[in-house]
């Protein structure tokens, strides 16, 4: 449902930067399942090695390094940090899944 | 600093794992750069027309288009809401401060 203006039109302005932001969200859909692809098979690696399925030194050098691209390319450093954890938390609950047998 | 297998050597598959990881990161971190610029530029826009920051319709339409998209490419569709919600958090948080005259 296009959001309309006051004076009861549909906003196309509105609607061009949604379209916009649907776009940029199905690649980001994506590129997440390609991410947890690779972290489900790092977290099947790491339980067949007998590794912890978290790395705090790793997690450490990720935020660092995510930090600095955020700053190049106008992002809250803060923000970014805070995505991070947030995609992390779920990969290390996938891997303990991994660790348990459950998957 | 790279994991170590148990026997002290770099672990060259973890390694491999982690490069093709962090070169999606930065996918995700330059596509979050670009979204949030839309977003602001969506928050300015609805400060000047008087629309409020939020609008629970829209982001009903985005939640059940991304669960879509998420079973699609193999992804869990509850992460994939939780992921648009913590992001659209961040969009409201911006708005508010927009419509505020803090930014």
């Amino acid at each position: 449902m296009a959001e309309e203006r006051r004076d009861g039109e549909p906003d196309e302005r509105l609607r061009e930067y949604r379209s916009s932001i649907d776009n940029i969200d199905a690649a980001l859909v994506h590129l997440l399942a390609e991410r947890f692809k690779i972290t489900q098979a790092v977290g099947r690696y790491k339980a067949t090695a007998g590794l912890p399925p978290s790395d705090p030194g790793r997690e450490r050098e990720q935020i660092a390094r995510l930090r600095a691209l955020a700053v190049e390319s106008g992002l809250d450093p803060a923000f970014t940090e805070a995505f991070l954890r947030f995609i992390v938390s779920e990969v290390i609950r996938h891997h303990e899944a991994i660790a348990e047998g459950a998957d």
